[in-house]
């Protein structure tokens, strides 16, 4: 079998670290095209990948037949109008999160690809490759521990830049919880609701966190989010499972434990980047390895949609103060069940 | 100093654990009478008290002048009649939780209390003596860790008997965090609100839970507590402190780590009595040698009428969905600030 | 049952700290003689004793009958004058570690004992009321786990003062692992070997450690001890048990978990005095409850023998570089088995 | 850069494992020939290897110019006759451990790979590529701790094959920690001796286990080693570093965190196959990057020797329970310093 040739889409800090990514820990695949208009910031990612061209937009790359598939590093924003050409041209896609930055756009990609007939995007969701909430799904799924009760979630990041705001919190940080809460409960989320913890002075001027977003699926399982985006100490992400018969909690740190100074230590992230380096490698690899099988191995634009729908209500919720219903469509048949 | 001569009110299971706690562990004091209605219970307990008397009310010991001071271990609704008759014979009183079952009787023994001049009541609120708690409110007013902003508590039981009903999920069981936050925060519980987790099927028939409670205080904390008494695997009580600069928890477990089928694992506790059996000592030691220097040594009268106002709110949270705000009266300046 | 009057021997800095253990956690017992040459030193515990009479030796205090029972925390080379008149006395002792420095003259106190007909001694070896090694030693006894097969222990100390010389690591230090061991094993020390570590320049001069010590009982165990007095870090005893089934481990730090600057970590204790406080009040109340009961509940005089034959071949471990074979005379049956 | 045609000598369990790390995990290197005699032993293997062909020696597969590299994955006995090949056709070699079963043999490839002025060997410690290792290592160097003095390691397996002997403890097993040991410290083994711990009556007949390793480097560091392989609770492979100022610990047990049935657990591998899949991973990569650079980037020939050397004492120490020195020859300033 022949290597996969990926174009990658947008050429910033993520994509650029997926053009490394591709050409050193990426088994099947290489990137033979970097689709981005700013010319200097493609030549800079072309030095890590010998075997690819640049293209200003998605358009020639297509026309030059110069890839089997589309990774889309881009911000959410620019996602729609890469989307529909690369289904239009029957491209498989793995497309960062947020699939678009709305519900109903992201209802537009999923009538697209339904219309198409083959489902083509993944979408960017790594947190499901990650081996603790792997394992915690499993769990979950084997039921001897008993139903799922609640669980209790904790995203902490050691801090942001100034230009990061309010709704970031919902739509750039809860959005991985609100797709592994249903990654793990196999439940759309119904209903969003956010609480203010008392405010940290030491985050960016205009910045009103950290939060506590609460989350409930169909299913009936109460899911609370601490979003807290200036806590110093590290970078944290961790979940704790109520069953009916214990808990299990998964994202505690590992790695030397130092004994040094009257205390006992272990470290701690400081950064998504190594916290889940081997989620984003393991994202990457399964789907190369799906579309040379034709198919994808992971959340699909369906799940992107489900994830749009639950950052527009969780938006509107952190800015009334109300519990607000998630409004979804029905499913269509063509996701499977 | 001779020993302080305690009068033990209530023979039932607290009851008669204080007797021996006292008769075994506590430096100072010994039981000098057991007043409970029933005789054969007061026997029984008599037994672990050479130096006892029995009483059938607590009149009849004071007219007897048996005791230096009370403790009082009946359940809550009996407390104000042991009480009243106690203050006005101006007893210390150690006075198991709660202080009465309602705001409004509460606030009628802290009027009396006032009314005589000398603070005499403490409440057993015995976590403010564990040495978890104790550690976490030295570090939240050390301030090294920037302002406290949030606490995630959990408070676990592994079953609960058939009569425990809805309304004791607050009043006997988040009773003990609702006096935790004040005690970590030193600012009373403005706002309750209780939402519901999954039930647990595991659960005595009736009993909707386990119940995630948001507590709000006055200088903007939240604090969530899961409550949760048919958990089944043991017995935990742990808080998570959310800081500006980082996290602190206390509650973890501890013991022998036993390497056995595949598992690294620590014991669990399965109960309060030995979770808090430390707590227990220290809070009559603690309170025994206050009284032997006219004072009390911890938790006042006060602090149980703000805890019997915040329980009030959170039984009519649990009752209505709303978040209820927790009124309270102004403070005595009798009780300090 | 009236309070066990003690009279406490030496007033150095162990047996200060005894008086007021007595005065303010042990129930039952009171100090009533404080027997020491010092006047001065005498007069300072004598402020913690209420109750309290100074002599300047032991048989003054006998002749005057000031106490009940003994409780000898001299240096050990002092012990021998004190245990042999108050065995005589009839009186009930608990003597601090080691029951006499050397294997003949701990044989003389137990030639004594015997003759008596009595068992009056019990020797301080504390960590036998430690939680760890008592969950341990059950766990042991139990055969749940298979066999014993080796232990690894590890004795930390922050620092020593300058007097602390090579011997002492052995009779003043590896002492409580030689008991430890036997009280684990149920089995004597057969034989002591000593190796070196690398020697640690923080040391004070002429020290040579850390050492490893190689303790092999009777019943086929090996059990190796890192002892090491000059780590910095903290006070850290710990054990690990190798049984056939898997492993134990006793002496993690436990406390509140602190999630700051980029680590985790716990403390850990700074002195024997945190870490076996618990250990030590363990100690003498049973010792007074027994007492009480005309029996000891603890280490005897044979135990204190056992020790000193070990340290004996260990310290000559420690010169020689051999492996020494430890020499003990048979079990007398007064001892039980 | 093209990819690197890696031949794989032996297809047994470790080859068939190594050809499809290579074809799934690897990237830049793909398998171009298996060579082993036994033919349907090689048509298994090349199932997972669609480029490669099947020689049923080296010498053909050289003579064929079948590959760019050579990984070595036969027992230990049969490397000797690969190597000498190999080096003389100045192909880049992998070896899995042991470079040869003896110092002797070592000795004649490492002359061999001087004679022939370039440095074309790595052998298959892959610990060193075990985050733990490397983690410990960097702290060593730093000094930021003190100097190190001392390491307690374990190494133990739930159960081992009938066929598994007692010399096998030391050149099957200690190995590794005679190799890390050196990797730590970058000092050579001084010396070994080895204790016996109670057998485990377990352990398959003949073999008595577990045992004690006791290495000494040059620079006077003490090395303990727990060698256990009937544990039966899990694969566990630890190690405890002690410096001047702290301890330092790796290889506890991460994952999920499970709280049921009274206990806080966690689980524990129960293969090596598991416990360093990362570092096998890693080490083949490092190990194709540095081909394609004309180097090597891991132990040497060198480092398998000096591992051969220090096993051949150690067999030595096993049988006749003397302490053994390690004899080595000087150190080709071919290797550097």
């Amino acid at each position: 079998m022949s290597d996969l040739r990926i174009a990658v889409v947008g050429a910033g800090l993520m994509g650029a670290d997926h053009v490394i990514r591709i050409g050193t820990r990426i088994v099947g695949a290489h990137v033979s095209a970097v689709v981005e208009p700013d010319e200097s910031r493609a030549q800079a990612a072309l030095t890590n990948a010998p075997h690819a061209t640049w293209f200003p937009n998605i358009e020639s790359a297509i026309e030059a037949q110069a890839m089997d598939a589309v990774l889309i590093a881009t911000p959410g924003q620019f996602h729609e109008p890469v989307l529909l050409p690369a289904l239009a041209a029957r491209l498989p896609i793995l497309c960062e999160k947020p699939l678009t930055p709305d519900a109903e756009s992201s209802l537009r990609i999923v009538n697209a690809e339904v219309a198409g007939g083959a489902q083509l995007i993944q979408v960017g969701f790594m947190r499901r490759f990650d081996q603790g909430y792997m394992d915690l799904r499993v769990l979950i799924a084997s039921g001897e521990s008993g139903e799922l009760l609640g669980l209790h979630c904790a995203h902490r990041n050691p801090a942001v830049p100034d230009t990061y705001h309010n709704d970031m919190l919902i739509f750039d940080s809860v959005v991985h919880e609100i797709d592994v809460v249903r990654f793990l409960t196999d439940s759309p989320i119904a209903s969003v609701e956010v609480k203010h913890m008392k405010r940290n002075s030491l985050s960016p001027a205009g910045l009103n966190e950290p939060i506590l977003v609460l989350l409930e699926t169909e299913s009936g399982v109460l899911a609370t989010v601490e979003m807290n985006v200036s806590v110093q100490f590290g970078y944290q992400v961790k979940t704790e499972a109520v069953f009916q018969k214990g808990i299990a909690e998964i994202g505690r740190s590992a790695g030397m434990n130092r004994f040094f100074d009257g205390k006992i230590s272990t470290d701690e992230h400081m950064s998504f980047k190594t916290r889940f380096a081997a989620a984003y490698d393991a994202q990457i690899q399964r789907w190369v390895n799906a579309v040379q099988q034709g198919t994808i191995d992971g959340p699909s634009a369906w799940d992107g949609y489900l994830a749009a729908a639950a950052v527009e209500a969780g938006v509107q919720a952190l800015r009334t103060g109300d519990k607000v219903p998630v409004a979804i469509e029905a499913r269509p048949e063509f996701y499977g069940r």
